[in-house]
């Protein structure tokens, strides 16, 4: 059976965090824990595929998604879900909750679909003074989150080969992190969202809103903040048509993606709560993850690179069966 | 008017090469030539921003894209056009051309669409030994084409800030290309194209080829042989739906997005027939245009990064007009 595939390894677990493929994993996490806690999946450990090091990974290695920090949107393709990041935009991220909980973005749509580069969202009538929708209590400026100091930040998981923009390069708390010196921000790699915001600085306000679908624009960082990540779902944003108008806007409001409904997870009622688990970033399992994409075991690779930048290393993230809750 | 952007300076021209605003180029194309050919773009000039480098690339600083080399392929939403590239695989663009010749791609089809990694189209049948398509005279196999020796190379202009992945990265003829020593290859940025092949790495054949649609997924350099890169209409890959069996296979034929013909531009009628020019990457142009992305000087820009990686880098092309001709 001919069936070239560039890549058949990917078959296994690519791109976890954002391909949902969630339902996969469940098999994984009915199979685990047969490695103990805290084992070490360095230097000693024999080279592992990343299905192998996902399957060992123990419980202890995965960390449950807050559902207080958890947005679901309501798309006419699927569900499609935000994990927020309050230690680096603690800003940002309350004035977004406050729209949330006020039904800000229930009916708001995707007005713009940029190829390799964002799709965006916000009140379709934002353009009207006349119609637009009330901020409410929520500020309708607010001072930047483009970069933080360390201090007072989780473990910072630095990545082994470099990184064109920055210092270093890492994970800290799941989330994809430059650093130089003593200050960190928050990365814009594939599946990060951010506020949108005009020519001032403190212009944005989260109530417009957007997802990165291509190349990393490393450009964007720190000049706009970061809020945190899809962890699923994202292919019912990228797999959107392209917004023909220039940079990718929707002309048209008829053609605007309507988005029904935002809720925080934790407001769901609990038959429709999405319970979901990322592997801990700080963990031996992804340690041994990140070597394994550095070095493909898979038979089809000829020459593993033996290098991994910040934003190809993916970040698995496992939905949690109902019969275990 | 509020209308949070991110980054308003897109407006302009976001990555040229892949949005299809090659249209806005005319106008460029219609005032270019004040600048004197060969003028200094480097460190005497002031700062400018890509736009202005291309209003001011005189035209000795485009080249025209050789039709003999330049795909044309007919999808519902529109033309997708693809640049060859013999100098780096050869074998390969030499079968792909005589599938093309031979018809084997009309009425083929897009079989996969992968999230954040590829698309990827086919004989429909190719899975079925009674139906599917005869390679005719082109070869099953071909020797891998993964790398090959810098010299004999057009010259290469090396990128200042480094890769993650090589010693050097930059372009040749239009190309992004990787290089270790006297080794080169091309790199599998946004919009690359390539010969998906099984586990023997020579059971590529051109018959099967796949477009990059996501983060550049670096792995694959140097593990499987690629043959070119879309020049316009890649939103017709990148925004179909993702296929939703594993690894992004559509898994019901009667989903497959059809590819009525394929052909090579210089086989069109003349009326048909697209003529494009591409910015030369070895001009003072394009050297003004990588330092006008690594430091952007629209207003919108708080902290300009100062560096670029090589997937960043746009490949500007422009439509010339029927008038011109």
């Amino acid at each position: 059976m001919r069936r070239n595939a560039i890549a058949p390894q990917s078959r296994i677990a690519p791109r976890l965090a954002f391909a949902g493929l969630a339902a996969m994993l469940l098999a994984g996490c009915a199979t685990t824990a047969t490695d103990p806690p805290g084992a070490s999946a360095g230097e000693a450990a024999p080279p592992r595929t990343m299905a192998e090091v996902l399957e060992a990974a123990p419980d202890s290695d995965w960390r449950p998604i807050d559902p207080e920090r958890l947005l679901v949107l309501d798309l006419p393709g699927g569900p499609v879900m935000i994990e927020l990041a309050p230690a680096f935009a603690p800003r940002h991220v309350a004035n977004v909750a406050t729209l949330v909980r006020a039904g800000y973005f229930d009916g708001s749509a995707i007005v713009r679909v940029h190829d390799n580069y964002v799709v965006q969202w916000a009140d379709p009538a934002r353009e009207d003074p006349s119609r637009r929708r009330s901020l409410g209590s929520a500020a309708a400026t607010l001072e930047p989150e483009f970069d933080r100091p360390m201090a007072g930040l989780g473990p910072f998981v630095a990545l082994p080969d470099g990184d064109a923009y920055a210092s270093e390069a890492g994970f800290v708390d799941g989330f994809p992190v430059a650093r130089d010196g003593d200050r960190a921000w928050l990365v814009h790699c594939y599946g990060m969202v951010g506020a949108g915001r005009d020519n001032a600085p403190d212009s944005g306000n989260g109530a417009e809103l957007y997802a990165v679908i291509g190349h990393a624009p490393r450009n964007l960082d720190r000049n706009v903040t970061l809020v945190g990540r899809v962890v699923l779902g994202i292919e019912h944003f990228s797999g959107l048509q392209r917004g023909p108008a220039p940079m990718g806007f929707i002309d048209e409001p008829s053609r605007f993606v309507p988005i029904a409904r935002v809720r925080f997870a934790s407001d769901l009622p609990e038959a429709e709560r999405p319970r979901l688990e990322a592997l801990r970033t700080d963990s031996a399992s992804f340690e041994a993850l990140v070597e394994a994409r550095r070095n493909r075991r898979d038979p089809w690779y000829v020459r593993p690179a033996g290098r991994i930048d910040l934003c190809n290393v993916p970040l698995p993230v496992r939905k949690v069966p109902a019969w275990v809750r």
